[in-house]
């Protein structure tokens, strides 16, 4: 049982007996940009599972599902066919004579090998307004002031279990920070400390009560500095909490299937934050230099993490787990001998005589791309997954599971760009056969093929990336130059020139 | 009273109305290398408790309570007065005469200036010898191998509330580390990798049983590698545990006062390991670079990691804390209104609308030196503080604490060290007015002006280092060269020459 459980990777969950229309997405008041969703089509081809031995799942039920592709894409029905053809795997990309992205961003992604019916990427790119509340701080609106903030986002959302979370989470991921920011519109814009407490409701006036508003002076000297950026960055990380609950709480109506990690970008007021919960990445390339923008969210990354929660919380492990870990399962005849284990507080190994206890299955077992938590699952953050749970047992993994990013920050002001530094971004389809070197290789190799100032440069890079990641088929698989196997996973790649909304915008 | 509390480092716990008679060390079976304590000595001036609001703490207790510095300094009574003299805070060496430390290891260390009645650090350093158990794999022993393996062996242990943590720390923690390599002694002297299972009586032969023995071929393609070096970090990490439980056990019999952080080098092997669990800093200083070999546990590194634990057991808050960080108290008239908060998950500040339970003192608050857990203790790391509680409260912090340390490793035999390649170790005394720059500097400065053959030019370093951290005596303090204050605190400090035991001892 547990050897199918352990490979059960794309395990479909809440689907239940119920019909499946097209996952409908909640509403957010104040939508500004809301992509409309591509037509939903038929699949021509029944889906394959590939080197998985979980083909007994619920596939039924995904097989009626329906799918679409990021809106900006403007794929015809044909073009949406086309995406979704599992064998000959086109690469897909805005087209050359719409609306270009903002800031010239390249974007190219191609579906898996057979691994999953529909490609369980998304991606989304915004440039989005967030309107104040009225005066939060209580002070008077100078009219002078700018009334609002403008930012630029690029999510990428891998699913799995099914595509419903990621396609909810690239169509409101950003109205949530939107949302979060609305209150720091007045302070982002205000060159002073962030004020410590704030009027209880905002656009109360506090000249009528000044003791309601706490000013920095008062108690600047024993209090913590926030920073502006502070600020932003908890806004990023509060938003991903309650797109999370809001999955949580919608599951049952709009379908949400499964869950996704999520690598989002944000340029606000001169500074690039990258928000990272998965096992996606993000790479600058900078005069040739690789800055790493994202780190991934594994079992193995996060192993301590995930063990101290088993240890201090025993009952989320039902009494088929333990927190501890050992180098491979162990086996009831080994009881009464000492093997080699690590605890929640270890980095080293050393070795215990094993008990009763210990012959249950390790919370976190195996290596690599096949590092599971609770034999299920290989990445440790992202949203959704709700229902998840271990094949053949009701235990919720969820608990293990964390919806807060890391949030990096980079300056883009610190630094004079030229049009070849890029920030790249990829899901594990990407990474899982190149590395960091190879891509700033092809950055290097593409971009110097085109003008400086050709737009079109930046796609053809995504592209050149996700066709690399790829390969081309031969020996009944896809293959790379060196002949190792390409991904077989959907491949979504960003490439966001650095240059600035003023240069390639 | 919890502007007293916060102050409150030096609070004295676990005294009790007894009679203290000198620590006396517990016992472990085998011992090679036990130092025979210091001759108690009485006093000769009452303590002074510098910049505390915590004079009214049972200071009787510990003014009956003896002290001893360590073996190797071989201090006659006459000098063991001197270190303790707070007012003249001499400086002691290990004596030009006597037998050197090994590898010609350099030391120094200085009282503080009244904090505490007695000089808190505690220092060792050692060869220990590892006998190893009979065959723990069950292989017959071949003759040729070496019995037995030596490691040598630092450590610096910074007590606080009392020096007894510091002082068993520093007689028994190598003995727990031998303790611990003993079944792995023939394990590690195998170039073949560690046996995943052992047979479950060391010394029983498995050649009877073979099943009881898993060999590493049988199952290598489905376990994780484990190397050496993990073994022998593993087996710090648990000496540690070993040690923390040990003193928790004897703490009454043995007037275990207080904790200690722990900084520790073990060489074994051609590999150094540095095992860090307090505020201690070790950095190594090659051909001028500098290599951090340690990392510091406080309340603001360690502050996700609090938050956590007081958000999955909030009985161990009581009804005193909040799990919630804010940038500083929160006022009962501020109710309602929006504060800035930091949540376990965050790392950025959000605003959040204030209620009852906010009104609670945060479980981590305060910045730099005064940052705290609890209001209380502002490291987060270390040994011993078993019965630490919140002042004025029955409330523990040891849950909070950890004993586990983080160890690094350095490879001896990957680069050609030359004599002014040190490793530098140095209790939070030295490390609080001086930065890792500053350190090389004087590495450099103090070095060059001896013969690279001259084994004294480390305990020199060692001087200059703990000098230029405490200052002269000026403007009623002790002041650095630039006017600021020099340390007030006991300051330690090791200085060991990286060209190896052939090459120094």
């Amino acid at each position: 049982m547990l050897s199918r459980v352990r490979s059960a990777v794309a395990h479909l969950v809440s689907s239940g007996g119920a019909p499946t229309p097209r996952p409908k997405s909640p509403d957010l008041s104040n939508a500004t940009s809301a992509p409309p969703a591509a037509a939903p089509e038929t699949p021509r081809s029944p889906p394959t599972k590939a080197g998985s031995g979980s083909g007994t799942l619920a596939k039924t039920v995904e097989a009626r599902a329906s799918f679409s592709r990021p809106t900006f894409l403007q794929l015809s029905p044909g073009g949406l066919r086309r995406a979704d053809d599992h064998s000959g795997r086109a690469v897909q990309s805005p087209p050359d004579t719409g609306r270009r992205l903002p800031w010239s961003t390249g974007y190219a992604e191609v579906i898996n090998a057979g691994k999953s019916r529909h490609n369980e990427d998304q991606a989304c790119c915004e440039v989005v307004y967030v309107e104040g509340r009225r005066s939060v701080t209580g002070a008077p609106r100078e009219p002078s002031r700018g009334q609002g903030l403008c930012f630029y986002y690029w999510g990428l959302f891998d699913g799995h279990a099914g595509g419903g979370a990621a396609e909810m989470a690239s169509r409101l991921l950003h109205r949530h920070i939107r949302e979060q920011l609305k209150d720091l519109v007045e302070i982002l814009q205000d060159p002073s400390p962030p004020p410590l407490c704030l009027p209880s409701t905002p656009g109360s006036p506090s000249a009528s009560d000044p003791s309601h508003l706490v000013c920095p002076q008062s108690c600047w000297s024993s209090q913590k500095e926030v920073t502006h950026e502070s600020l932003v960055v908890g806004a990023i990380e509060n938003a991903f909490q309650v797109m999370d609950e809001q999955m949580a709480r919608e599951r049952r109506g709009h379908q949400v299937e499964g869950g996704c990690c999520a690598l989002v970008v944000v340029y606000l007021l001169g500074k690039v934050y990258v928000a990272n919960a998965g096992d996606s990445r993000a790479i600058i390339v900078r005069n040739g230099e690789i800055i790493p923008m994202s780190r991934e969210f594994t079992p193995e990354t996060e192993r301590q993490r995930l063990q101290l929660l088993g240890f201090l919380k025993p009952e989320l492990l039902g009494s088929e787990f333990t927190h501890l870990e050992f180098p491979r399962r162990v086996l009831p005849k080994e009881l009464g001998q000492r093997m080699l284990y690590r605890d929640q507080n270890m980095t080293g190994w050393a070795y215990k005589k094993i008990e009763l206890e210990d012959l249950r299955f390790p919370l976190v077992c195996g290596e690599g791309k096949k590092a599971r938590v609770m034999a299920t699952i290989g990445v440790t953050r992202g949203l959704g997954d709700h229902s998840l749970k271990v094949c053949s047992s009701t235990l919720p993994i969820k608990p293990f599971l964390s919806c807060f990013p890391e949030v990096r920050v980079y300056d883009l002001t610190q630094y004079e760009h030229c049009p070849d530094d890029v920030l790249v971004l990829g899901t594990d389809g990407l990474w899982d056969v190149t590395n960091d070197c190879e891509v700033a290789a092809t950055v290097d190799r593409v971009l110097s093929a085109y003008e400086p100032n050709d737009p079109s440069r930046y796609t053809a890079l995504a592209q050149a990336l996700v066709l690399g990641a790829r390969g081309t088929p031969r020996d009944r698989g896809w293959r790379l130059p060196n002949n190792k196997l390409g991904s077989g996973d959907d491949i979504s790649v960003f490439v966001i020139p650095l240059g600035g909304p003023g240069s390639y915008s």
